[in-house]
């Protein structure tokens, strides 16, 4: 990674505020430092805010891109209150994938040129005007795919494509049992599902977002509901693959809703994060919590348990060109419109907090974006349902930024 | 199942051996008593004999099968001992899987006809002249395949196939470590990885084995020798999939040796049986000395692990169509002339205890066949290597018992 001067970082936020006109409409590469999302400690949303930081250069076999859109997931939030495994030291630039445009390109960084539309992962320091990583974790985007999308893409479809056919092994006729369906990971899985034939989806999600995902999902669960009698009782022999992000006794419930041969796969924690910083040795707590699992007793029941990862895979286990093979595959998908990220709404990046708290109080349909070029905009907005809408229709946000006024979730 | 008047068997070994000519010689159904492989309690090899039993006849949905060969895996022994969970009652007459022709339909038992050369699976009961097994475990036979060949074929391959094909997900490329590679399963497994592009097969076995299934694997290891060590040293990155019949301090390692995405499988606790009679409480001591798995560990590593119990998904699971739908598969292989059982020896019903012994001992390449027909050879056999060859030749080893005599291995 480049050393994107995180440790130089000013808080300017006051500053940015006043000059932020002037900052979006200078010409590219104008000026040497960027507007990026600090996070200057471990902890609560007061952690984070919009500070300048040195413009970052590409390395060796780097691309650097003007950010245009950055993804927001339920990671962030874990690495906000420090609530994962081997945490980095801040301050440091969050978020793990944006998208954009080439705008230089290091040493023998090939494939790309400068203009190119793409979309990239990042092992952090996503949310911020201008990024460099790898040239292997870049991808070029379709023309009709907006920045948004592009944005909303590569986390979640990835992570959902390889759970399922991958890890899992979807076909005709399966059943899945997935969390949070209405977030960007269970709307990915549902679109994904209903490229095979007959597969049967129970998702869990709160009630006020029914309505909006009821075409995805084939049998919607409450998340408040005892879910378990709910899947048995519409099919009593359970199901095929459990997704879960939950974590928890969440484990033991998804394996014992197994049918034989059927897989569970733990891709998130998100129970772990409960308030808005985390609670004292939260993360040890809950390893030594979670139901550990007796092979012998998968033997006898003919299960399968996985866990899955999409950050480790890519940024400590070098996987970095099979999952450009799957990026591939769901490009092609959505080129034959069969997949299409769900985005739930915008934020300039001085939103960011209020955009995480919706993500906390798991308020999103789709994905959460974080668009650089929008202009804070604290104004009412109409309510929380067309956000959804606002973001299917959503081909090319630039500049439109004007009706996505809403209220922040924080005051 | 039907009732098969196990606890009506006479013990009638010096009967047997007497009559036994003339038993086998009797035109099909001439008797209503059949002989029988009868393990009077859990324990050592004593408490196997062949006696007498009453016919057993096909209730609804079953076929009646004049057995000509059976199938001897790992799995009786740890049934001889009781080392299994939920273990029968005894007296019982052991085996799994057998081949031979069908010799009667219960009611509504469609799709056979009298004189079909078929194999099947039957939960327990399989090692008798006569066995009756509902229809869903029956499979018909190709024309070109041999009875001992058949008889290898059911438990061996579909496990070999559901582990690489349903629960892990071989494709081309990939790596695979297997354990007894000289057994019945770890021949399948070979076979069947050949069948893929470019897949490296790690396999221990006993040193003297090497030799004769050294075309079979990739990278030989001895079965004494540090494993982990050796795949290590040729595949720093580990492997893709791991098939474990060991079991304990095994499941640790193979976990440790998967790369990114691996799955490791545990099929078998072979490591249990220790000595002809099983250890105090030792099947439960396993259950809670194998190492238990931290699902947060499975997601941070990007790792999956398995159970696979072909007789569990078959008789408690009830997932005989999905079993059959594997069958069909294997047997289009096997006219593809792509797969092939090993056969290792072929024994009389009265070996039994021979038999085990050489399994127990490992002493065997391929499978052992109990050969319903063959006369007890209490005679001087070449060497143990000429045994596969004998095998791997025979098309059809009915009336040509004179040249398979060995010594038996227990005096």
């Amino acid at each position: 990674m480049a050393n994107e001067g995180v440790d130089k970082c000013e808080e300017t936020e006051h500053m940015i505020e006043k000059d932020a006109p002037k900052e979006r409409g200078g010409a590219l590469g104008d000026t040497k430092e960027i507007r990026a999302v600090l996070l200057s400690a471990f902890g609560g949303l007061n952690k984070l805010r919009v500070a300048k930081k040195a413009m970052p250069e590409p390395l060796e076999g780097e691309v650097k891109i003007r950010v245009k859109a950055c993804g927001l997931n339920f990671i962030d939030l874990m690495v906000r209150q420090g609530n994962i495994d081997n945490p980095p030291k801040t301050p440091l630039v969050p978020g793990f994938e944006c998208s954009g445009i080439v705008e230089g390109l290091g040493d023998n960084a090939k494939g790309f040129e400068i203009g190119d539309r793409v979309m990239a992962f990042v092992n952090y320091s996503a949310w911020g005007e201008v990024v460099c990583t790898p040239m292997e974790f870049v991808y070029k985007i379709p023309d009709d795919m907006g920045f948004a999308e592009a944005a909303a893409f590569p986390m979640n479809f990835v992570t959902a494509y390889m759970m399922l056919f991958e890890v899992a092994n979807l076909r005709e006729g399966m059943s899945v049992l997935l969390h949070s369906a209405g977030g960007g990971v269970g709307q990915a899985v549902a679109q994904l599902c209903s490229t095979i034939p007959n597969v049967t989806v129970f998702g869990t999600a709160s009630s006020f977002k029914h309505e909006a995902i009821k075409d995805s999902i084939t049998h919607l669960i409450d998340r408040n509901a005892d879910y378990v009698q709910d899947v048995r009782r519409i099919s009593p022999d359970g199901v095929d693959i459990v997704l879960d992000c939950l974590c928890g006794e969440n484990t033991g419930k998804g394996l014992g809703l197994l049918k034989p041969l059927g897989t569970y796969i733990l891709y998130g924690s998100s129970n772990m994060v409960t308030g808005e910083t985390k609670s004292f040795f939260s993360f040890a707590k809950s390893w030594w919590q979670v139901e550990k699992v007796n092979p012998i007793k998968l033997y006898e029941e003919n299960k399968v348990i996985a866990g899955f990862s999409l950050l480790n895979l890519l940024f400590k286990q070098g996987r970095g060109a099979q999952v450009k093979a799957v990026v591939d595959k769901l490009i092609s998908l959505y080129n034959q419109k069969k997949i299409r990220p769900l985005v739930d709404s915008l934020w300039a990046l001085e939103e960011v907090k209020e955009a995480m708290q919706r993500i906390h109080d798991r308020g999103n349909i789709g994905k959460l974006i974080l668009d650089v070029e929008k202009t804070p905009t604290p104004l009412m907005a109409n309510d929380s349902t067309e956000t959804s809408e606002a973001g299917e229709e959503e081909e090319d946000h630039e500049g439109d930024n004007g009706n996505k006024e809403r209220m922040p979730f924080i005051q």
